[in-house]
């Protein structure tokens, strides 16, 4: 992309209006572009990368945990939405359908897959006989699509990437702990990869996946205080065995159901990471997803450059060979112009280096996000940044940390709810009886829902905030994109 | 999958029934299964694992010759299609169409991508505005649809996976020299990694991508004698770059159209080095794809048995430290079967362990290829590993090059062609005048095609094979998957 197209402009501040800035940095950073396809994103190379770093990292949890990858066709019969009930209902209003193919109208109309629990019970039901063919653990990577009313880039579109993995198991307790060991899997990955800190626990029913017995959720706060489900993982008890008739002989000789179970995670962890890291200078990329984490910068005079870009070439290659992904930006620009253009675009580390370092066998690190500058000798260049891009990630977490538990608020009545919604927002912490009518009146009143029953809240409420009977649970409440 | 399902049966012979013995291999070799959607198939983990295990050897490929990845969306608008007039000819019998989504019927239909110029020439023209922003060099990996009429699984399937690259260029020259380039990165992945020896060459006229100015292939030799297309590189000149208004600022400041080019591999590729490499007893898989390149059986009598696994599992960890993909079998079926079971599966080396090797500290290692057994001591188990896997890629490699050039027969006249497609079969190499009208006359009396204009035949023949004028070219001819 030409250099004069992506000059860093204004890019409206977080505070003036939050949508706004998401729309104007992903645009500026030049992650996506609009399709001419409604509700359909292009993913460029910089926001495609960050998908290909988060895989990578994905894909190697979901292996060591003994899955292995197999790949479902795009097209679901619809016959086979009819056959679990809540789960057409879920999904029946959001399918594209095609109805022509190869000159002819189909016989049977063909969804795009919105998810695979269907065909993957089909197929599952052909290959699980016994109780040696389980647990079957396999995982898919995939577009998928659901035609939403309001899409948002990466947060919601209508055609997007993800992972769905597919477990079947032969009870109820393994494919239990298969799921809380996914959302384990989940969290052990947003927080220590994309630095973003998330609760951990169970939706409500209403909230939860259709088709699911069970669905737990990790919950990421976004700058301005809304909530993005980063991960789900389901516990489908029998109800999609029974569907599709997935049994097996078990180790008595019987017919039995399997269990299973599904999880997720997709592209709209790039708009998650985006909203709980950036700010007002742009992108703050999470180190070990960035497409780019060290660019180096000559600086000085032009009769000093050919030396300085020479050495920066030196140092470039040790970068580049101890395996951090580094560039060099060598444009004409001044240096003030490249390093507003980085710093937009989120990158952790900027290098400087000018006739003065060079003589001094020195350079000087900057971090994105607190902007402090670091000098280093030439001769610890390679430990000096990759210590830095690990400070990077702790700063980068903790920061998120602070932020989400001070926008986590005790609440005792659905007025302080709407308080907190309209002044300093984030989520509410309060105590529900467990009825969904009260649920129903929250969303109707506030426009925030349950987002889930934290495993670990941070204080226990006995009455419901809405009824004011006893509580079931202490829930998290927010607004949610 | 249940050890009895998988047991080693009757798989047909090559020489009885080469299709099917295919479809006895791949389904028993639990690669594939049949989905209830026409001609789609699902891909079981060891069939996905060789895909992801292309995937990775591309992907580094692609990126050392500097393109990035990105990715577009599924769904064409119909308006798309009808702006290059070739390109809508070729691919419009064979698209599905979305014509209803989120229970409306749509404006306009949208077509499931059968491959991706016309999305990406669209986005293209929005991304492109100064020579600076050129070369754009861009792939995709997706899934892709095609209604074809009769179907094969991964060599021809409904829908099937693959890469597309799609650049842009400043001139011919600049757009020439990367679809060459690209055409031999293929050549190299196909017999560097697949073992697969290829004929490079160009396509005639009538057999080029529908839009294309030229067509590059690189074709492979089943053991059947037909053809299979491994991969293409198109030059697309300035016909989409026209259709799309694809223009550019030049370094004169002047409007220009870009020069384009799109190249490409699929599944279709696990198709072929199956049919490639695989034998009477099953599958030969290449080392470097191979899901599991080295299979470990422990032998010797029960009372020995825990302690030859225990050695078993030492030597397991020191091959998988090496990054070697190996598995142990240690179930209770006797050694034979396992012979027979991992053999069918193509699996490229086989370990024995049992109390006699032991005792001498040594190890016996089994080529699939040649069945040749080695025995070697263990002090030196992964450097010798290592050394066959090599071994055997050269091995299978040589093998397939033998057979492709005893298998390509110089020829003068239509009567020997259908001579030799009866017979011995493989391709014909004969003069061509240059006229559609002689190779249409080809397919109708052979169901033979022309496969490319080899850069590099064996021989140069002087007169056209079906008219008698003088040879414009000399041509691969064959009949083809």
């Amino acid at each position: 992309m030409s250099n004069e197209k992506q000059a860093v402009k204004e890019i409206t501040p977080q505070a003036e209006d939050f949508s706004k800035w998401y729309l104007d940095v992903i645009k500026k950073a030049d992650l996506m572009s609009y399709s001419p396809v409604r509700g359909c994103i292009v993913f460029k190379p910089d926001g495609y990368e960050i998908w290909e770093n988060c895989q990578r990292e994905l894909d190697r949890r979901f292996k060591e945990t003994g899955h292995r990858n197999a790949y479902f066709p795009l097209f679901i019969p619809e016959s086979f939405f009819q056959k679990e009930k809540e789960h057409v209902e879920g999904f029946n209003p959001e399918l594209p359908w095609v109805t022509e193919a190869g000159g002819e109208k189909l016989e049977e109309r063909l969804a795009i897959r919105p998810t695979s629990e269907t065909m993957i019970g089909h197929m599952y039901a052909e290959w699980i006989n016994s109780y040696r063919d389980l647990p079957l653990l396999i995982n898919q990577w995939a577009n998928v699509v659901r035609w939403e009313k309001r899409t948002l880039p990466f947060l919601r579109t209508s055609e997007f990437l993800w992972q769905e993995g597919h477990t079947a198991h032969e009870d109820e307790a393994d494919a239990r702990r298969e799921t809380l060991q996914m959302l384990d899997v989940y969290t052990d990955f947003v927080e220590n990869v994309l630095a973003i800190p998330v609760i951990k626990g169970q939706k409500t029913p209403s909230e939860k996946f259709a088709g699911a017995v069970d669905t737990y959720s990790i919950e990421a706060m976004m700058k301005d205080g809304k909530a993005v489900q980063a991960g789900t993982s389901h516990y489908m008890g029998t109800n999609f065995a029974v569907a599709f008739d997935i049994k097996y002989l078990n180790r008595e000789n019987k017919h039995e159901f399997a269990h299973t179970t599904s999880w997720g995670v997709s592209t709209r962890l790039i708009g998650a990471l985006i909203m709980v890291h950036g700010d007002d200078r742009g992108l703050v990329m999470p180190p070990k997803v960035a497409p780019t984490q060290v660019i180096m910068i000559p600086i000085g005079p032009p009769k000093t450059r050919e030396q300085v870009v020479g050495r920066i070439d030196e140092l470039f290659a040790e970068l580049k060979k101890a395996g951090v992904r580094v560039r060099v930006d060598d444009r004409d620009q001044s240096p003030g112009w490249k390093f507003n253009e980085h710093e937009m675009r989120g990158v952790p580390i900027r290098v400087e280096l000018g006739p003065r370092d060079m003589e001094a066998g020195q350079v000087v690190l900057v971090s994105r996000v607190t902007g402090e500058k670091k000098t280093v000798a030439q001769a610890d260049f390679v430990s000096e940044v990759q210590a830095l891009l690990e400070q990077i990630h702790t700063d980068m977490y903790e920061k998120a940390k602070t932020f989400l538990h001070e926008h986590i608020t005790p609440i005792d009545t659905l007025d302080e709810f709407r308080t907190l919604l309209e002044n300093k927002g984030g989520f509410g912490l309060a105590g529900w009886c467990g009825s969904a009518a009260c649920e129903e009146h929250v969303k109707e009143q506030t426009k925030g829902t349950s987002r889930n029953i934290p495993f670990e809240p941070a204080v226990r409420k006995e009455t419901c905030f809405v009824c004011g009977e006893a509580a079931k649970h202490t829930v998290v409440w927010g607004r949610s994109y």
